[in-house]
């Protein structure tokens, strides 16, 4: 019994055509990558020049895919800033790599939910899988692993890592009777915004963020008088955030200190690793979170260092318990015998946001195809150039350095003062030839140089130094 | 000056190995669409399956690429349940389709950050100008627009949305003194699970339910009551989800009653209209949001039923003036002259989390290579063919339809009982041959198909017809 009158499908791009086209694409990345060297690493164009090229409407009929790539070139590219670029030396590095975004592309295709693990089983287990494998990798507490009491998920961001860390805790005060309005989340003043963006959003009454010393990490002694000045307020402290390698200089928390304070407080710690967690891979930088089985919480991202392609942001909890006490919500359409027999995970109850991609193929990919030590020898090779450029600004009368280079970002000023170092940020910038972030410590302006870009060598490295000789 | 000390950076796959196992996989997922017919729709692996194949350790040293492909055929595809195939009638559709998915391989090899305008303009430009053509495309208000006072903003699921517009009215209601313990966010019977976790996640103190009637539709009478009666006992009304096409039956809520309840109380209302929000394409599905233009917020999910691979959701606001002020921390390292100018837009202000990716590539290029028309024929295909599929249910006495189907999901029940409606969803499923949830309403089994995947022909509900017909 077939309808005659039923409407026409839409035509898609027939097989021969996806490939074709997705041959060309894949081409045009691996030309991207051998050519991105040559073009100015930030994009210049004025505000509102790209939709000055795009229709004021939408198409009604469907355009040859031909269309789609020359715009790639011609509207898209001028308004990109290269962050795979070799001299990338401004935010942290978004590393994307061969196998990552060749998994990237699988795991569109795929086009599968993982928000249950009966949604595909695959998604599920390689994840927790994979998470565990880098529990070991890292020297992370062994009983974060999902086949203990605790577990990692992937979250999009470490801001959602961070968001998800606040909102466990507050669901936790809460049960014993206090008021998000009298809660307090204790962070440095370091800290990066997602801190303080997640607490507003989670609905902390109260941020106290605690001062630095000299070498940019929280003074645990403050943070002990902060918490006993604000209970004797008629607060309730419930969060810590300490951090392992802070945006600004990469300052590191002292964990151990702050973890005991918690401890004996009972308040949540959370530790944001986001960047330097990646470095633990090594077993040299290790002592830089010291402590950190005293960790409710841990978030750092192979989106950054570790040439997964964003986003990828690992999560672990010491105890899944509390976080999926607070997320999990089961109606009817969801139920399902795995789910029931308590023998899966189904990372729905472990995140905001119920629908998730096969998030863990590119990373299970990278580390396959990089191996561990492949990976090791990108962070060291990163953290050596960062000290041999620290070397030549420290041997160098015309600069200072601001802060410890524990990991491979080096901020300077020139000691002819502000103007210098301000007049120094617009030269390099204005070259075009690397991007670096001027930035600000304690009211003056710094320098900020982030060696992490997977491409960048010695030389680049060397350049940026005759750059900053010429211009300083 | 070159140290002879440094370590050796780590080997990446050659750019000829990149082009090689690139072209190899676009060929794998061309050959996964032609074949994955023929796959059981479900997998059906046992808890752990999956795991066992995997070594209990990462890799010291990297593997060949060839393995990890090898590996996507032999340990992942067992475990993949498939939402790509034609006889797809479980969850909502989540459709990939070749231009989307080429434009996710791209924006993962271009790797930028769209956290900022600065950081790569073109990311932020094309996202706000292909979300104003939706705007046209919808027919929802103008001033929604970004070039107006709204706005719209790629979020990764309608649960991120939805709890985005709950923690922004939240935060203007705090404004006001009220503390979030005694706010009340209000939603059906047959909200989303997510609008109930929002809720949750965002700290609201109450979260009160209202009755639906015969068509799944919430009672605008019965919220109007529960306002007075929460506010009589000292609760502070805050928020109302309204849904058009709720997930258990597509149910439609009285947007206009609602919302004129909502503007009378002052109450921030959000439209969840994730899956048929994409029908609005065609003027004829209008009528079901008409009121639109009294929303404060509105989310859908291109990534659902408009060939977006997942994640694509889209979120308007009436105003975008509250969510940057709720939303909105600026560091130093991220202070940059566009943003200060004001002339552009920061995405980064617009959700909970900081790096995003270059999200409207592929949302662009699937409108441009299908055109508006050919999306609206998806659409009016779909739902024809549910209509076919209900007409023959409805005329069959062994069945009833239990609710109405004004898009393309059809819910009913077997006259015989619930214990005939069990053994039908039980039976189908064992087949293998098509995916369907069995799911509840008013406490007893109720039987969902959704048609939605981009697949699906009429021979595939034929086949589900007779598959009916034969089990029941």
């Amino acid at each position: 019994m077939t309808d005659k009158n039923l409407p026409e499908p839409p035509e898609h791009l027939s097989s021969d055509d996806f490939r074709k086209h997705g041959h060309a694409l894949i081409d045009w990345i691996a030309d991207y990558w051998e050519r991105v060297e040559e073009l100015p690493v930030v994009s210049h164009v004025a505000p509102g020049a790209i939709r000055n090229h795009l229709p004021p409407n939408a198409p009604e009929t469907g355009e040859p895919f031909e269309n789609l790539i020359k715009d790639l070139d011609s509207v898209v590219m001028p308004g990109i800033t290269h962050w795979q670029h070799p001299s990338w030396f401004s935010f942290f590095p978004a590393n994307a790599s061969p196998p990552s975004v060749l998994a990237e592309l699988v795991s569109a295709g795929l086009g599968v939910q993982g928000m249950l693990w009966s949604t595909s089983p695959a998604a599920t287990e390689i994840e927790s899988h994979v998470l565990d494998w880098l529990v070991e990798l890292l020297d992370l507490p062994a009983s974060w692993k999902t086949t203990e009491q605790g577990g990692g998920v992937l979250q999009m961001s470490a801001s959602d890592s961070t968001h998800t860390a606040l909102v466990v805790a507050r669901h936790q005060a809460a049960k014993l009777g206090i008021s998000p309005d009298s809660m307090v989340a204790y962070a440095s003043t370091q800290t990066h915004s997602s801190i303080q963006k997640g607490a507003t959003v989670a609905g902390y009454g109260h941020i106290t963020l605690i001062d630095v010393d000299e070498e940019q990490a929280m003074r645990s002694q403050d943070l002990r008088a902060a918490i006993d000045r604000d209970r004797a307020n008629g607060l309730n402290p419930v969060f810590v955030a300490a951090t392992v390698g802070t945006t600004g200089t990469t300052g590191v928390d002292p964990i151990r200190s702050i973890g005991e304070i918690c401890r004996n407080e009972d308040l949540w710690l959370h530790i944001d690793a986001a960047y330097a967690g990646n470095a633990m891979l090594c077993p040299e930088f290790r002592h830089h979170q010291d402590g950190v089985e005293l960790a409710d919480s841990y978030t750092f991202n192979p989106h950054k260092w570790l040439m997964v392609n964003f986003d990828c942001s690992v999560f672990y909890v010491a105890d899944r318990g509390p976080l999926i006490d607070c997320l999990s919500i089961l109606p009817p359409y969801l139920k399902n015998e795995a789910s029931e027999s308590g023998a899966v995970i189904d990372y729905r109850d472990w995140h905001v946001p119920l629908g998730r991609r096969f998030r863990a193929l590119k990373l299970w990919w990278v580390i396959r195809s990089y191996g561990a030590e492949g990976l090791r020898s990108m962070i060291r090779y990163h953290v050596a150039l960062a000290e041999q450029l620290a070397s030549r600004l420290e041997s160098d009368p015309r600069f200072d350095l601001v802060a410890p280079h524990p990991f491979a970002l080096v901020c300077f000023r020139c000691t002819e003062g502000d103007e210098a170092t301000t007049r120094l940020i617009e030269a390099v910038n204005a070259s075009g030839e690397v991007a670096w972030t001027g930035s600000e410590l304690d009211g003056h302006p710094m320098i900020r140089v982030s060696i992490g870009q997977r491409a960048t060598e010695q030389r680049h490295v060397d350049a940026l130094w005759a750059l900053i000789d010429e211009l300083a």
